[in-house]
């Protein structure tokens, strides 16, 4: 397995996929350069008396069984699982709970399609989801990593009528979790459900914190990735864009540090060097592509 | 100005410190690990009719003014500003908000600290803290960075209280926004204060996101420094415990990537070779050097 540091010494931030596409964009922020999906997925999910509920240490995950169908393929839903906070974010706002229903094309081709359901906590702190209490019924049953349960009498209906009637964004991305396969069709409900606050604690409680950090917007580098980093360093020496961003975020954000603190404020401002820079980049690839081989 | 690529391109997770304290840890996890203060400060601030706040793009800002004595020391208190979700965690959860309120030394040494205060949802979704009601009444005038509005009268009695009898962690850390400065003292309430949904929804819709990703426990590697993360990947390779744990983790919660995708589950466990990523990381780390040269 390869031996990157992922949890428990770093947390889910630095999951990176191990494949080539490990600089494209996974998780994305769905605004309007999102595309959404043409036609709404045929989902079936039948109801259940109850359900699996397993504490992975990583997440929390129900075992269900359905059938989603998406450009006329039929995947099977497998499980659902919760993140919190969100990993997508909507518009640039984070949500504090998603939940990704995690589907396999039945055709034994592999191909994976995960449907994220955001959730937003309701002003009256009581509206709720009700697929998400009974799944959470018997949350304090497994406290501990590595512990099972079951789960209320669990009714998709109400789900699967929201998935219907709200836009889907539609992308390309990863799993967000090892082994962060690529080429996993993402839909994402740009409406979020309402989740009440008694079950939001309880899940966090639980949960800790288990969001990957959300990546850039399509088209744009990888976030967690080292080489695209130097990239952005170096053209960052030349783009003024970024320099008055930076500057202008300095500025204000700063403004106590700046106006109180004369060695942080005075610091001098160092002389970039654009050609070094890209050199350092390109060296920096060369490191990347090494560690590639290796890794294979 | 250093040209680290910060906001908008970013997003605040890639806040590092450009000093070459960059790779001490700086927003850590409270927990047991980390000291409490032995002597509660003593806090002084004068409420007001009104105070200015402002929306500064990166966060929402309350201007107050007021004294904390820590260690003998006095402080002047500037500003307190919120963060969604927490920069901070206890024992591993993060919370929906966190409020900063720095401080400078009013000798003119330029040292600074920040009293950070977590919120927590209330499971009645109402109860809150008046004083944040208070400071976010018009937040409605505020969408736009860039815009200032006043605040309701603020009573800072209760918030005076709460920290004066909540463990307070102390700990040496960095500001979390540029310039990042370092040497700064960070005493963090564990016991985190009521937030009702309303204004948690409202803060969040304008703030979006902007809480620097939390780094490890101090002691441990700074997460957002390249060459420590080399440095663990190299680590990985010699210690079964990394393998053993991202090996768990992929069991467990890729177990429908496993069990279903045979592509991602047969990719053959590439055989590592610590020699050669510790060969990397040290190349690695002259090219941070090199960097730490040229940016000064």
């Amino acid at each position: 397995m390869f031996p990157l540091p992922i949890l428990p010494e770093n947390g889910p931030t630095f999951l990176i996929s191990p494949s080539p596409q490990a600089s494209v964009p996974s998780n994305n922020t769905p605004d309007d350069t999102v595309a959404l999906a043409t036609e709404a997925p045929a989902i079936d999910i039948t109801n259940v008396e109850a359900a699996e509920f397993e504490n992975l240490g990583s997440t929390l995950e129900t075992i269900v069984n359905g059938t989603t169908t998406v450009g006329g393929q039929a995947f099977n839903l497998a499980q659902f699982h919760l993140h919190t906070p969100s990993e997508h974010r909507i518009a640039d706002e984070y949500f504090p709970l998603e939940m990704h229903m995690v589907h396999e094309a039945g055709d034994g081709s592999g191909r994976i399609v995960v449907v994220a359901v955001l959730f937003q906590l309701s002003d009256d702190g009581a509206t709720t989801t009700d697929l998400l209490t009974a799944a959470t019924q018997n949350i304090a049953d497994v406290e501990e990593p590595g512990t099972v349960t079951e789960t209320a009498p669990l009714d998709f209906a109400p789900l699967i009528e929201h998935l219907a009637s709200t836009p889907l964004a539609n992308y390309t991305g990863s799993l967000t979790t090892p082994p962060c396969a690529e080429d996993v069709t993402f839909l994402v409900a740009r409406q979020p459900l309402p989740l009440d606050v008694a079950t939001y604690n309880k899940v966090k409680a639980v949960i800790k914190f288990n969001a990957r950090f959300t990546q850039n917007a399509l088209g744009d580098a990888n976030l967690l990735d080292q080489t695209a980093l130097a990239n952005l360093v170096a053209a960052g020496a030349e783009e003024e864009g970024v320099e008055q961003s930076l500057k202008a975020v300095s500025e204000d954000e700063s403004k106590v540090a700046a106006a109180t603190n004369e060695s942080v404020a005075a610091a001098p401002a160092p002389a970039t060097n654009a050609e070094q820079l890209y050199a350092l980049s390109s060296k920096l690839q060369e490191v990347d592509s090494a560690i590639h081989e290796i890794i294979g």
